[in-house]
């Protein structure tokens, strides 16, 4: 990671997004017990183990996104992600809203999805933060991975002015449930699909980074794209490697959507709107 | 319009998506008297005027949706589309929620968007039906134009278990705001993205027909495409003349997303989306 900052440095990044829990395996793919299971997590962020990561970003005046598992004091596990300042401080925290997957292990499975075992929901909301202005001011928000396919977080998001969103993930190359029909190309073209769209519907940048490749034996799609507020890919990943892909952000450009086309305050409909926070599951017609 | 049902019944078709305001030129690019625009509207639906296309689909056994200007029996102005069942019966009715535009005519604009004036907005809401078992008995609902690119209208479709989305468009070509950097490739693109992504995220067939090319000397986009609820695309206009496209479509499709990724009930946490319904323009943080 500090290599890549290194790289991001040297192409003149302000900013440097990594992905979701960039520490550790993508650990809910396995059942286990507690004490393997605090060992994935941080108490402290820095921690000991990840200080040089923000001592180093610190030194080369780059901010950066970094998601993590975190345990709180009392005891509480949350899939979390943090921006961090040019300068070291930390800018904005965010938990994890949609956790995907089963509460209990599922017979047969070679790879399991236990998020919703491991972590409790994200406790935060979807908050957007106004950045410093060695970042552009912009206005920034974070979602993590399974949360950038429900135009809900990302509208949420929007309705606060988001100009730039980061949201890493790790995504199965593979169908966790067995069936032929989702490879790896699918399921990147759904992981591409999703950023381009919602950031056209919100006027926003998003950056959106996978932990990709083979990672204990299981694989995770790449497809890492730096998406404009047209829904445009100006930066993109080719390979399942580590890559610094970089891309100019002129925040300017979100703002012919937010006054045009996407001018919510003209546009919207809220009382159209009301089953979306009111019923969870489909209540199909008669 | 008759010539192209029967293309499409050649090709076996047993429903065809005809665009919004398919009667009409897309009258909203003018400043008019109420004279002139109560002339594009139609009181009746079948009208004497329409009466042909209604009494040739019921021929052929084929179902259509088609978008017209409604008039109330007591002076209200809907941009309304309907789905009328292989029988000839209307089987839904739904009136456009977002209106785009502008109340009043904009000073120096080659084309007004004049919907905000002539319609009011839809008072229906987002409606799904179950369709007869000739129709393959899926759970329909019908967008128009703008509407698509808003996911809260699609989302009140998926909460209602939604299938088949059909949505007629009148595209312009060009920027109303004679801004050079939305050029008829982008905007073609935009309408896709929203279609494809839409779907994907409501498990949902999407049908999103344009009214193309050039119409009162004023350019419309084309782009129809049909959508499969993995978002990609299974059939395609491919000019800006009239063109009848076909796919097959299998509602069993729907079934993995609404299961899996996309089962609401599992994985929405409407806690975290109370802003959708209660905000309508944007507050930016401090």
């Amino acid at each position: 990671m500090i290599a890549l900052l290194e790289r991001a440095s040297r192409d003149d990044a302000s900013l440097v997004v990594f992905p979701e829990l960039a520490f550790t395996t993508f650990f809910p793919r396995w059942a286990m017990d507690d004490a393997e299971l605090l060992s994935y997590f941080e108490r402290d962020m820095p921690s000991a183990q990840t200080q040089a990561l923000f001592d180093r970003a610190r030194e080369l005046k780059i901010g950066f996104h970094v998601g993590y598992a975190e345990l709180t004091p009392d005891g509480k596990r949350y899939n979390t992600a943090i921006v961090v300042g040019r300068d070291g401080s930390v800018l904005a925290k965010y938990r994890k809203v949609h956790l995907p997957g089963t509460t209990e292990p599922k017979p047969g499975l070679q790879y399991q999805q236990l998020e919703k075992r491991y972590f409790r929901y994200g406790d935060l909301g979807f908050e957007a933060f106004r950045a410093p202005e060695d970042l552009g001011s912009a206005i920034m928000g974070v979602l993590i991975c399974n949360d950038r396919r429900w135009p809900e977080a990302w509208r949420v998001l929007g309705l606060k002015g988001v100009e730039l969103v980061c949201c890493g993930y790790n995504s199965a190359a593979y169908d966790p449930y067995g069936r032929k029909s989702e490879d790896q190309a699918l399921r990147t073209f759904h992981s591409t699909l999703v950023a381009q769209a919602n950031a056209y519907m919100n006027s926003t940048f998003a950056v959106c980074v996978a932990k990709a490749g083979v990672e204990d034996g299981a694989g995770l799609i790449g497809g890492s794209v730096i998406v404009d507020p047209n829904g445009r890919i100006v930066g993109q990943a080719t390979t399942l490697e580590d890559e610094a892909i970089t891309a100019e952000i002129d925040l300017d450009l979100c703002r012919h959507g937010k006054e045009k086309m996407f001018d919510f305050a003209q546009h919207r409909r809220i009382d159209a709107y009301g089953l979306i926070a009111q019923q969870v599951g489909v209540v199909p017609p008669a």
